[in-house]
């Protein structure tokens, strides 16, 4: 199975392509670069690295959200409009999801922590079957940290954090947790589409692709704009 | 601290750029690509997409072995150049070491596998301390498989296998590995220019870094050619 996977979700931007189970290419750029200009020619890289063309992907996987909404925007229309010109099936992958793919073999719960602003994380909690299979405990949100830590705590395992949010939340962790944890390296702290292709492999068997024209993102919270809408409608 | 990191040592290369704990930017590409042809655009596209400038890093990083002898000397040999160019420091990374670091938070033992012909394998084995530095238990080496089995079963802890070699003996394992046993994921499965800057990072605090003029590739065997010269003046 041939997959390009894509991931502009945060400040990071990444491209990938998996073929046969290996990853032949990835690149991948955090550095606050305009993902509306970067991406594009990073996809181009990796199709023409891997040796492969785009008519050889079985599917095309982007992280569907949570993240940036611009961000989130620029990832879906790229999977979009390369997976509808090409005919293939696109798959949404939840990035919070893809965040805990970083991780093999860990014997506890994995928790993501995304910078959602607001006092708030885009989180959610993992572990690993013992074949290594990804497993959703408690499914990708946006709550506050002490919400997350409280149940973190509650489950008595011990933890791994990853995401961009574990420089933001770093002191309250070591404040508020209550079971062994530890922070993944930082080869392995952001979202990278390395993982979104893996996770995919794994959606497509449990038949989880969908066509183009059905995929949108899934913000988990309203815009800034939307709020400030709402706000104006109710004075 | 910023590093430029690359490696060459496998099928795949790999640069990268670690800035301040955060990866910056990676390129890795696995398609029996001529690491000579491949290896310096790429090494040129990271610092470029870094925002850094060669003159920024503090150390240039390179697996030093073992590995493909001609990936090595292109691996070395750039590496090699870019800090004496630049004056900076050259940090050699053991190649199992850095395979290994590809995992975070594993509780039980690492054993990269990577195929070194001849019915053996380079190996080494490894465990992550409780706040996730890599500690090295066995050095690598050049083995065959059924010695570093018999050194995991009689360890008795569970076993994260990875490397390039996974795809070569996993049959061989499945038969005499008597512990209980895992392949990382294929996001993980190869050696990468992120986890070598990881570890470079490590090892640059430990004082490990060397002139550049004082840089050898770690071969662990003698070469064909070599052995080929040897066998001939024995005749």
């Amino acid at each position: 199975m041939n997959i390009l996977a894509i991931d502009a979700s945060g400040l990071a931007a990444s491209a990938a392509v998996l073929s046969e189970g290996v990853i032949k290419a990835e690149f991948f750029v955090c550095n606050k670069l305009t993902h509306s200009e970067t991406l594009m020619p990073m996809v181009d890289q990796v199709i023409k690295a891997s040796g492969l063309l785009l008519s050889d992907m079985d599917a095309i996987a982007v992280t569907e959200g949570p993240g940036s909404f611009t961000g989130l925007r620029i990832g879906s229309a790229t999977a979009k409009g390369l997976a509808e010109a090409a005919g293939k099936k696109l798959v949404g992958i939840p990035t919070v999801d893809a965040l805990a793919r970083n991780l093999t073999g860990f014997e506890g719960n994995i928790v993501p922590l995304m910078d959602a602003r607001r006092n708030e994380t885009y989180t959610g909690i993992y572990t690993l079957s013992e074949d290594d299979s990804l497993i959703v405990l408690r499914e990708q949100c946006a709550v506050p940290l002490s919400d997350i830590l409280e149940d973190v705590n509650k489950r008595g395992r011990r933890t791994v954090f990853l995401g961009d949010g574990v420089k933001v939340f770093e002191e309250q962790i070591r404040h508020e947790c209550r079971v062994s944890f530890l922070f993944s390296g930082a080869n392995n702290r952001l979202q990278r589409a390395s993982g979104v292709a893996v996770l995919a492999e794994q959606y497509i068997m449990e038949g989880k692709g969908v066509d183009a024209s059905l995929h949108v993102p899934v913000y988990l919270r309203v815009s800034q704009a939307e709020r400030e809408r709402a706000l104006a409608g109710n004075k």
